[in-house]
């Protein structure tokens, strides 16, 4: 069984839920399957200098263009959430902590979540939202509450970001697949080509 | 007869080189002309700030590599410049001087200092070199050394890059197609597909 492809994107990056929104089912048909691994861009741009793309001058107008696109192009629904960008800490250390228990629900979580920032627009950014989306998973809301406050779910999800960071990851959506990194989410069809033909 | 796509690219960016190897022969498969509109990435970065791509932290390191993997990808031979980036401006000089009596002629230009520079690794900085291109290509060789020491050619390309960064040119390449913008030689695709469906 060869290694997931390794999916890295932040939360409140409308081109990581361009990927997040296709990328089981296009790894899956090239027979891969997908290690989701949210991280803080944040936490690469306080290490290496940035600001969010949309912010950017000239290429901000250009991005928040370029993603509407997308996602028509892509037909998929895209609602800026408000505010925008957002805090995803807690969305994050819910993933990780949830992923200790069952990564499939962690990813159906994350899921859940870009789904209602960017097809609904609502803010995810609070703890008590995070857990709102887990109670209505149906998944273990108590658990998770008390975890968010819980000091050694955010050592989890700090450990978690640096490791990406120390991966090479600085952009939402990236991937890594068989040591090689892509990204962006106009390069899913070079990540699906390096699985179907080892590289070239 | 519809208007053509502008190609707009800086002469010392590799992913504008890979562009410059295929998009007249990509844009004459859907019927689209190409305007090839050089400018100057660094007056970009006096205006709103930015460096070169390949000296940004964890991106430039990644771009390095995505690079040369895109070229082998493409088919086409990738040599690093030295020293690089490079300055161009001599370049763009002459491509705008030469476009006043011949587009064709200056396009010619255009694609062998891109080929000397990325496919040669030879350094095509200094005005000397690209009057000496201009010669092996059997171009008015006199007209254009005499022409890079006129002000008014040295007006002619600083109206040129104004104008593509006055139309939102912050990237190379970048491409506009009826008024519609794509960033990126990974969307020459994009730009196909809007020249053939009008758009989406």
């Amino acid at each position: 069984m060869p290694a997931p492809v390794e999916f890295y994107f932040d939360f409140s990056s409308p081109y990581g839920y361009l990927a997040a929104c296709c990328i089981d089912e296009r790894m899956a048909a090239v027979g891969r399957e997908v290690s989701w691994r949210p991280f803080l861009l944040g936490a690469v741009y306080k290490i290496v200098g940035g600001q969010p793309l949309v912010d950017i001058p000239m290429k901000g107008d250009y991005a928040r263009h370029d993603m509407v696109r997308s996602a028509r192009r892509n037909g998929v629904p895209l609602t800026w959430p408000r505010p925008f960008p957002f805090m995803s800490v807690a969305a994050v250390r819910a993933f990780y902590w949830l992923e200790q228990q069952s990564p499939k629900e962690a990813t159906q979580l994350a899921k859940e979540i870009f789904r209602r920032a960017f097809a609904e627009g609502q803010d995810m950014s609070g703890a008590s939202t995070v857990v709102g989306v887990a109670s209505d998973l149906g998944l273990d809301k108590d658990g998770l509450a008390a975890a968010l406050q819980d000091p050694s779910v955010k050592d989890l999800a700090r450990a978690k970001v640096d490791a990406a960071i120390g991966a090479g990851v600085f952009g939402s959506p990236y991937f890594i697949v068989d040591g090689e990194s892509f990204w962006g989410h106009d390069r899913i069809s070079d990540v699906e080509e390096w699985v179907r033909v080892g590289g070239w």
